[in-house]
């Protein structure tokens, strides 16, 4: 089977990873010529609006994302000809954080305070409303920390508005949460749903930095957040592996946003898990049945930012898992990740110990956070 | 850093799936143009002894091999130029089984009784004194039960000698075994040494059908397997992972023969272990830390050979991860495997419960076997 794939990053690297065990072969269409998924199947260099890129994607037996901002007018010329998942309907809902969060209340999945915003006055009336501290964030296209403006008082008004005002935009109230997770579940063809548990993420400058996974947090939360994942996937009909980021406060679980697709929180399920979020999505994109969601231990992952560290020393740290994207050098860019995987929390604090010393500064300070 | 790999069937292709995350780049050669590692780096198509291709291997960084009768002469073409990995003298030493056996011997690890024949009279003697039943096999290149003769009885002896006669030959007692088991290590660059659990084997007509490990022995067979592999790795100074092959019977551990190279019983490691026998032979090639061999619960391998079955019904099964080698059909060809991993053998008897249904009569025969 020959999975078409709209995007050609580490996210689609992955999916080639998990799927060229199971003998699936794969197309990425891919504005980059130095796609990094590149040298695991066919690469169409092309625009995401390419007619005959798109054509050569529709015949493939299957045609999945690995990101979620892909056109709705590719999106379009490609449905009917060839099952495209998760669905159009899906990415839409996921590209627009007014639509999101509208989705989410509706569900009765509890968010944050917003307030819409599409002029200076509004702008005004939302903090207002809300109070400070708030972000103003476009409503379309951000990610990794982009397109957000943190306001902290009036005087921050001015420039917000200055750096953002000519996007359509949305005013969050910035919670003050105890700690940041999120959960990856996923939906078969048929219909049937599996979660992983909870994942505690910590961000730097609005980047991913840290996933511990399971969340060491009762039963309630869990079920908590596994009732909002799947009331989201049931109503979006969706097929694939999708994440959902939320707040924990002491009121409980607050959902920030929705991934369409294979996520960064849930890389540990590599390793950490009885099958990973990659296979799982797979498994769902070919209408197979899902493998377990089970965590096998403890797991903590670090992504690589900006550039590869060296190996050598962290190799030798027991239970961590190396990946490498072969993406070239860049301040602020995600290019590989390490997870390490324990029987229990005081073995994975062990290993930590030993990790610490060869990581840089700011993550050895954050590493022992994750452990509280 | 690119690893050359003479040989692209699927041991190298499971290679290339453990050292893509890594970040290492492959360059197969094979005489195969459809080598089934083919798809996951470049590959070069060549007889072994074929002196150009021989030198684009020596411009990779390390050189390794999928099997052990590369030609001699293609190893001292890259000696010197590229880090072979094993070293030609070790791939020397399981190419003849006699040069095996005597190195067996010499490191004080016990061998069934055998005799050397090069003649129809040696053979005749060689009976006189091993009995019946024996085996009589090619002291050269045989595989997967290739190049081998059972000799029940004295009526046996003259087509045996008809099959094989033209051959350097060697004469094994049949060993009344409880069971077949396997030992894998790794021993790094630096010297470190690390063993997976023994694995127990079972064959069908020669080839291996099931791996369950680890084999639930006491501490005491373990850690005489692992001594064992142990001397034999260090009189080697062996880089990369290698297998030996017992016997186990009333008296204890036989020696069969070892595999210079990742190995067949095991595949389980891939999901069973913390660091597959894939990653760790890489890490080792690479003047890596190696990983580590703990088992992860119990597994149970299962090849399929001749055609893939369908995965659909299969990939239900708790804890099953699939390997499509992605070969042509072939009668006595392995194509693929399965491998389920449990927390338990009380989980994973659930599991083959499940899984026994699905799968041919000859399997399902012995599946059961296995867990006694």
């Amino acid at each position: 089977m020959r999975i078409g794939v709209l995007g050609g990053g580490q996210l689609a690297r992955m999916l080639a990873e998990a799927g060229i065990p199971l003998g699936l072969d794969f197309t990425f269409l891919d504005p980059q010529p130095q796609a990094c998924a590149g040298s695991l199947g066919e690469l169409i260099t092309a625009d995401w609006d390419d007619a005959g890129a798109l054509d050569r994607l529709a015949a493939c037996d299957r045609v999945t994302c690995d990101f979620e901002n892909v056109p709705a007018a590719s999106l379009e010329r490609l449905a009917g000809r060839v099952p495209v998942r998760p669905a159009a309907a899906a990415l839409a809902a996921a590209q627009d954080r007014l639509d999101e969060k509208r989705l989410f209340e509706e569900l009765g999945i509890p968010v944050p305070a917003y307030a819409v915003v599409s002029s200076r006055p509004e702008l005004a009336a939302g903090v207002e409303s809300i109070g400070y501290p708030a972000i103003l964030k476009t409503r379309r296209l951000g990610y990794d920390g982009k397109g957000q403006y943190l306001l902290r008082n009036d005087e921050d008004l001015e420039p917000a508005w200055r750096a953002l005002g000519d996007h359509d935009l949305i005013l969050e109230t910035r919670v003050d949460f105890r700690l940041e997770c999120a959960i990856t579940a996923v939906r078969s063809a048929a219909g049937e749903i599996r979660c992983y548990p909870l994942t505690r993420t910590l961000h730097q400058d609005g980047i991913l930095k840290l996933a511990l996974a399971p969340l060491p947090v009762g039963e309630a939360v869990q079920a908590a957040a596994r009732n909002m994942v799947v009331r989201l996937l049931e109503r979006l009909e969706y097929i694939g592996a999708l994440s959902l980021e939320l707040f924990l406060d002491e009121s409980g679980l607050l959902a920030n946003e929705f991934a369409p697709r294979v996520h960064n929180s849930a890389h540990w399920t590599i390793e950490g898990a009885v099958c990973s979020q990659f296979e799982n999505h797979l498994r769902a994109v070919c209408d197979w049945p899902l493998g377990e969601t089970a965590a096998r231990g403890v797991a903590l992952m670090v992504n690589w930012i900006g550039a590869m560290p060296d190996p050598m020393p962290m190799l030798a740290v027991p239970g961590l898992s190396w990946h490498d994207y072969r993406k070239e050098a860049r301040a602020g860019r995600k290019v590989g990740h390490a997870t390490v995987v324990a029987a229990d929390a005081a073995r994975l604090e062990t290993s930590l110990g030993r990790l610490r010393p060869l990581v840089d500064e700011h993550l050895a300070a954050v590493l022992p956070e994750m452990l509280k």
